[in-house]
């Protein structure tokens, strides 16, 4: 299995949360002191050009993503070799029913269902590791019906991406086709039926590295 | 794929929450008015003869549940289809970090990390749906040295098996080698190392489907 096919063959995505200071503020959370996570499942991917579908009742938030696909399997990760486990990256949106997230989260309850309906991580392309030279200075934006929502560096998250991997191998091993969610800048929102949304993932110079169109 | 290799190629493991009363009761939470759920990944599958390992400063708790191997894919499953999802099933013990789970629910975080801890999900053997005549008429139970800690019967589930993968699947998509863990009986407590644990699955002739032995 090729890391590149991850859309396919891989078994999951570990999703970071409040990973960006500026979104941690903007939901009235609180500064973790260690990473954590959540799981969603791969059914819940949407290749770029496809539709998001917003359940009923439900009130859908964007979150754009930086992904790290995994290339090998790997345990207790030391952060210092986080770099050798990484085959690539992708653009991601962590889709989020945000008022049902509010219920659970009040409730003590899982977050696996309101993160995890199908549709709710639409994602780019892989992009091989070779064509990126730093990872954590990468420019992130999502735009909805042509207006900025969404715009963020990966040098602003709270925890590196090697603290990131290091973290989530102490708990979980990762596979090769793993795809690992970085947190989310501020400007998140809902979507709604008919929005037409639009990220680009790009190097510090302008160069578009991957993009992902999706519609609601 | 066959769904008889799903600890090598299934994706996923849906888990249900208080499914059955007298555990609700013993924990103190409340009787929900529908399933709910949570991910577990399945590098925390631990196959029968082997060992949980339970991570420093964890209090890890075992549920024993009977967990039903999906056949093929379905979304909205209908709970009069539901039969036809399932390709078998396996006697399963969702491990679980208590002390860490009663923190996150505090602070109405995830559950996926004080789930799904490598190790943390001893499964049986395959058994082919033929061998079952009655899945909501079977017995678990779970000895630690011997002791008998947990014992039930699948009749007392809250919310029978088509009612679980209809609620699932009107969320995400169930795949092929899946697994769907059904809640756990009450006599839920913790392992130490050292405790040898025996589990069965028997139907109500006494007939054992499936056993699960593991160490900590
Ligand atoms: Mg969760
Ligand atoms: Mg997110
Ligand atoms: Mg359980």
């Amino acid at each position: 299995m090729a890391a590149a096919a991850f859309l396919r063959h891989g078994k999951k995505i570990v999703a970071i949360g409040r990973n960006y200071a500026d979104h941690v503020k903007e939901l009235n959370n609180a500064i973790p002191k260690e990473p954590f996570f959540f799981l969603k499942p791969t059914t819940s991917y949407l290749p770029s050009g496809g539709n998001v579908e917003i359940p009923r009742g439900i009130v859908a938030h964007h979150e754009v993503e930086l992904g790290l696909v995994i290339g090998k399997r790997g345990r207790d990760i030391a952060p210092a070799d986080a770099d050798a486990y990484i085959a690539g990256y992708a653009l991601a949106v962590d889709m989020t029913a945000r008022n049902l997230q509010d219920e659970v989260k009040k409730k003590g309850l899982p977050w696996s269902a309101v993160k995890g309906f199908d549709t709710f991580t639409p994602v780019s392309a892989f992009v091989p590791r070779a064509e990126v030279a730093d990872a954590q200075n990468l420019n992130l934006s999502l735009k909805i019906n042509g207006a900025l929502k969404q715009s963020g560096n990966t040098s602003s998250m709270l925890f590196p991406i090697p603290r990131l991997l290091a973290h989530i191998s102490s708990i979980m091993t990762l596979e090769e086709g793993d795809l690992v969610l970085t947190g989310t800048p501020s400007g998140i929102g809902p979507l709604k039926a008919g929005d037409a949304v639009e990220c680009v993932l790009a190097d510090p110079s302008g160069r578009q590295l991957a993009t992902l169109s999706f519609g609601a």
